[in-house]
């Protein structure tokens, strides 16, 4: 642990949502404290941070200050603009770094980055026009999907074609955004990976979760997932090779498609990732400390899963059943503090428990 | 959950210690934010709260404006001065409650309320001065331990009596505070009960603890106890009448002295505990959430024990192990964010644990 971020440091946070909060919980049961920078007021995270400072990705002033008092600044979500980027990277280091930021960020250089990595995508193509939706939709079939190329998340952003008629409505709803069509892949079910890469280069994975969505946004993580050892094997090798080829240091959540011609990759979110949750309560060292252990530059913990998990989101009025579940038993609540229960927002997440 | 304090309360928190730390962390996870109360500045836990108030408690308007900023007041520790929980008291309610505290401050009262429960505890006798002692050390004996009634912590304000010849020097070092001599206890091992109790009289025990001290100051946690299935009735029934007696509401700790004779009450305290920081780890619900559920009239949590965990405090100097403990296989790390690792003082602390 030579290169061992010093017990006290200040690490810098780029976004106050829920994920940034745990990463702060996590940051101050290693000894650090955090800055939390978050463009909206009273994010979540800040009722568990050192220090917040509230201010746009374009005020580079703010951001130059922010740099200024951190060691290292991580983030928390994938989307944030290159010119903040580089206002930051002129103070102090930025893990992950920005090649996997530039990766995640677009999902055309993303499949072509998966895919030169000899690993499996869906069938894809760069959609700039009708003309080009016309030839992707001819080569891909439908159904099939169109995606903005950045700026995507939880369902945002996407069009299902369910016949070549939808094209141009579709295309009407990218509002100009570069985008891709992606061909549907035939699959059982999909699991992530949440694996880890250390400032030396260690690699560690945890255990598969195989994740379930509604509407767009995860709903249940479980684990085990349904996968055969040989498929567990080779989704925690996969997500190897990725961090590797990046020299990724931090967490990155790779999500999969179990088909019948292999594991395919659907995509991979440089950060912790919402269905890791599940490792709060199933392992000694979660997603959160993995991540603050490989940016600080110590060994990478123990993720070995010592219960069974079911991790379920609480979406929008879910919250309302709070009082119900807080009297299951093996049940642990984990709330982000967030004032308003909108539709489709976070408000939480549960892990039900049962020792292996 | 109809006196439940609703979502996104402020919980107000005297003293900022480790303890603090965790509860505000438990806090938030349940939704709710904290205000530490503390002399000191840069406290443990200002990292991770949502506010901090540094002012000493002889300061009225400052206990004034913290009172005013939160909904309830819970505490870390026990020895706050009266006049401050006068001050505090006009504002908001304090749980746990100050028949709790004016018990647990003195432990001449904190052993006659034990006996009037018909708990067993050491012999003892009050110690005002040299006629006092010399009439105690003839009724109780040798070896004894000489204590001052008030603030004594982790093995301060404490002298031991090996023979009579030892009492001019150990009242000497009370420097003229009431003391109580207490007669020694035969016992095999410690154990300690951290039990709860609800806003609506619920009751709930963890597990009993193993305990083993070092220089007076915790050590290790060991569960499952040493314990015959009868022991470990008593010991969960005992906390459990404690608790009814004060109408408490929040955690406590239990100490007791297994002996031949049965389970002897050695202290309680009115608080989280260091000897239940293996709950963290242990179960699905922790001894810190425990405590913010009674005090926010949630139901308490499920307690059970999923596997068997060594707590380990690291004191001082130990925090230089860290390198070597962060690559060990199942264990958790805690540590407090102190800057100076002096003799005596807890960095942080350990939970190697081990799936039932």
């Amino acid at each position: 642990m030579t290169d061992t971020l010093p017990a006290g440091s200040v690490i810098g946070i780029l976004g106050g949502g829920q994920l940034g909060r745990m990463l702060s919980v996590a940051a101050a049961r290693l000894g650090y404290r955090t800055h939390i920078y978050e463009p909206m007021a009273n994010p979540p995270a800040a009722d568990v941070a050192h220090a917040v400072t509230t201010a746009p990705y374009e005020d580079l002033a703010a951001l130059e200050a922010f740099a200024k008092s951190v060691a290292i600044v991580t983030y928390e979500f994938e989307n944030i603009p290159t010119s903040a980027l580089d206002a930051l990277e002129a103070h102090c280091p930025i893990h992950p770094n920005r090649r996997a930021l530039s990766i995640s960020q677009d999902r055309l250089i993303e499949k072509s980055f998966l895919r030169d990595l000899g690993l499996m995508t869906a069938p894809y193509a760069a959609v700039d026009d009708a003309a080009d939706l016309a030839e992707a939709v001819e080569e891909i079939g439908t159904p099939s999907i169109l995606k903005t190329r950045r700026l995507g998340y939880d369902g945002k952003g996407q069009e299902r074609l369910k016949s070549p008629d939808d094209a141009e409505a579709a295309l009407a709803a990218m509002k100009d955004a570069p985008a891709i069509l992606e061909g549907f892949v035939e699959f059982s079910h999909e699991v992530s990976v949440i694996a880890a890469r250390s400032l030396t280069g260690e690699v560690a994975a945890f255990d598969p979760g195989e994740n379930v969505h509604v509407g767009g946004i995860l709903s249940t993580t479980t684990v085990p997932a349904r996968l055969t050892e040989a498929q567990r094997t080779d989704a925690v090798l996969l997500a190897a090779k990725i961090l590797n080829a990046l020299k990724y240091v931090g967490v990155m959540g790779v999500e999969l498609f179990v088909t019948k011609k292999g594991l395919i990759v659907n995509e991979i979110a440089p950060r912790v990732h919402n269905s890791g949750h599940w490792t709060q309560n199933g392992c000694a060292v979660d997603q959160f400390e993995q991540h603050i252990r490989a940016i600080a530059g110590w060994p990478l913990g123990d993720g070995s899963r010592h219960s069974d998990v079911v991790m379920e989101n609480l979406i929008g009025d879910d919250i309302a059943r709070i009082p119900a579940i807080a009297r299951e038993k093996h049940t642990a609540i984990h709330l982000y503090g967030k004032a308003e229960a909108r539709a489709g927002r976070k408000m939480g997440h549960v892990n039900r428990v049962t020792p292996r």
